[in-house]
């Protein structure tokens, strides 16, 4: 049921079966209240058509962010780009880095009373459906970039071609001749790090090599679980030949676990990372990675955000292309540089 | 002349001799008034002591900060930490991106439009008077981070002690024995580049090794001409033995050129760099460097605020201590390891 008319507190108070006081600190959004009630109390809102916007009645000129965590890796990117296209557009990006004890129901209820003209979200976890519903019954309009699951219909979403980057990241190692990739993925509970390594399974199978799983490492993409994963690659008795790290960050840690090791890049080790964010192009060598479109990224969920303010077709889901970018971090491996040279 | 009685369109059209209907859309943010009519109009309302905020009339939870560029320098860690504090008073934190094309007082209204709780500047060029008024006539509260000039008394501002920092990373690359010590400083129009190198001169006088300008180079503390200056130092006949880039990202750039040209880090050449941030830690060798405490610069600007909106009374000028970061970057100069090996 959904109707102009705005039901009055009592109304929402009996169908939510709480007091009218409780239901105005609900959309007042005041502290003090049970997780339980203020589900409640947001069920009826929603089932009374309530979608106003609650505490502020002015739409902010701002489109909130919602991150884990504001890094140097891809973030700082879709951060700047999306600051680049809100201000053609007259908005401004306020960024969220939410709190590693905070549910994100309650980051997003500190959001919305600042009721922006749209969210944007970037999370390792599912949005909830009741987090959706918070969303919706104040009819913000939410883009996910990156979904951790195949986004249903109705939630627009922006992404990129993670298959097609893992496969041309691991096909490249093949061609210059490595057999034995390592690979440190990202959490398998992402779709992203999923299709990523996924794509070098695919390359590795299209190639006829075998798929060894003593050679795979999983991470959280940050710099900690990376270095650790890339130390136990390096130290073990038959090391691979090449690693393909699912995000440039490990890449970066890779580099270390290898310099520490005393081993030469690439001569000894190929690295090919993934998003092509400083520093890749400046380290020694320069990384050869796969490069995330975020500006493209950016400009789509802003403007998907804009296009649904003003009641425009849009379309939901948008998966933008990868491209491998070929910099010095790989060559063959020392087997093939040995026979290259025992021909000479 | 300042009153609590909100002037009349017509007298405020009548002290900036024009008419009511330009008044009225310089008052409501509107476009296609020429920049000296804007001027002319801002300056009669703060005359008439108009200094309610203009288009919306509720303050938005936000605090904006802008920055010349958003990029993985300082700047994101500004970032980071703003919004973090910003989240313990409920406060979200808008990104601005000044337009290289665009000047700052443009900048500023877009921001001012959206009324927000505070503004956090970071720039390489000084504030206008006009820019400070435009601020000051809508009661915004403004502070700005590591000042272009010593500031005025009307002006909050948060800064670190950058002389200290240059002093501390010179006099440790002379502990080690370095007596040619080059130096790639940022733009000599900001006073914390100013500072820095005023205390590299200092650790160098101290020390008794007469200053020589010929291994000077200056920067923007962007990678572009960070590269150049380090290209320009380690191409001379005589070489410096140690390198003291002022930002991390020139370090890094340090880093590039000197691998570039097979030299043995720091073995052959020491480097130390200023900021304290990705990838310091994980370059090899891993970064000697000065650390800016941007977590307390964020809390400093962020609580400023808040204390002037509560009308408390506030320290304008804060200064935060620096701190060197001992790591790998820094050994003696080859004739010492040359006169140590004789000596064995």
């Amino acid at each position: 049921m959904s109707t102009n008319r705005k039901p009055k507190i009592s109304e929402i108070a009996e169908l939510a079966n709480v007091s009218p006081s409780t239901v105005s600190k609900v959309i007042n959004g005041r502290a003090g209240i049970s997780e339980q009630t203020r589900s409640q109390v947001e069920e009826a809102l929603a089932k009374l058509g309530y979608s106003k916007p609650l505490v502020s009645t002015k739409v902010s000129q701002t489109i909130e962010i919602i991150t884990e965590y504001i890094e140097n890796n891809g973030t700082i990117e879709l951060i700047r780009h999306a600051a680049i296209w809100g201000k053609r557009h007259q908005l401004g990006i306020t960024v969220n880095q939410k709190d590693p004890d905070e549910s994100l129901g309650d980051c997003l209820r500190q959001i919305i009373n600042r009721n922006p003209s749209g969210v944007i979200i970037q999370q390792f976890s599912k949005l909830s459906e009741d987090d959706q519903a918070l969303l919706d019954s104040r009819d913000i309009p939410w883009v996910i970039i990156d979904p951790v699951d195949v986004p249903d219909d109705n939630v627009n979403s922006v992404s990129v071609d993670n298959w097609t980057g893992g496969y041309q990241a691991t096909q490249y190692l093949v061609q210059q001749g490595h057999t034995r990739i390592g690979v440190i993925s990202g959490l398998k509970q992402t779709q992203s790090a999923i299709a990523r390594f996924s794509g070098y399974l695919a390359a590795l199978r299209q190639a006829g090599i075998e798929y060894d799983s003593s050679i795979t490492r999983e991470s959280d993409y940050r710099s900690e679980s990376g270095y650790q994963a890339a130390c136990s690659l390096l130290d073990m008795p038959n090391p691979p030949t090449a690693i393909f790290a699912c995000n440039d960050l490990t890449a970066v840690n890779v580099y270390k676990a290898a310099n520490e090791r005393g081993l030469e890049l690439p001569r000894q080790l190929s690295v090919v990372g993934f998003d092509d964010v400083y520093p890749a192009a400046y380290l020694s060598p320069p990384l050869t990675t796969v490069e995330q479109p975020f500006g493209a990224i950016a400009n789509a969920a802003v403007q998907m955000i804009m296009n649904i303010r003003a009641h425009k077709t849009v379309e939901r889901h948008i998966t933008l292309p990868t491209h491998l970018i070929v910099r010095d971090s790989v060559t063959a491996p020392l087997e093939h540089h040995d026979a290259g040279s025992a021909n000479a």
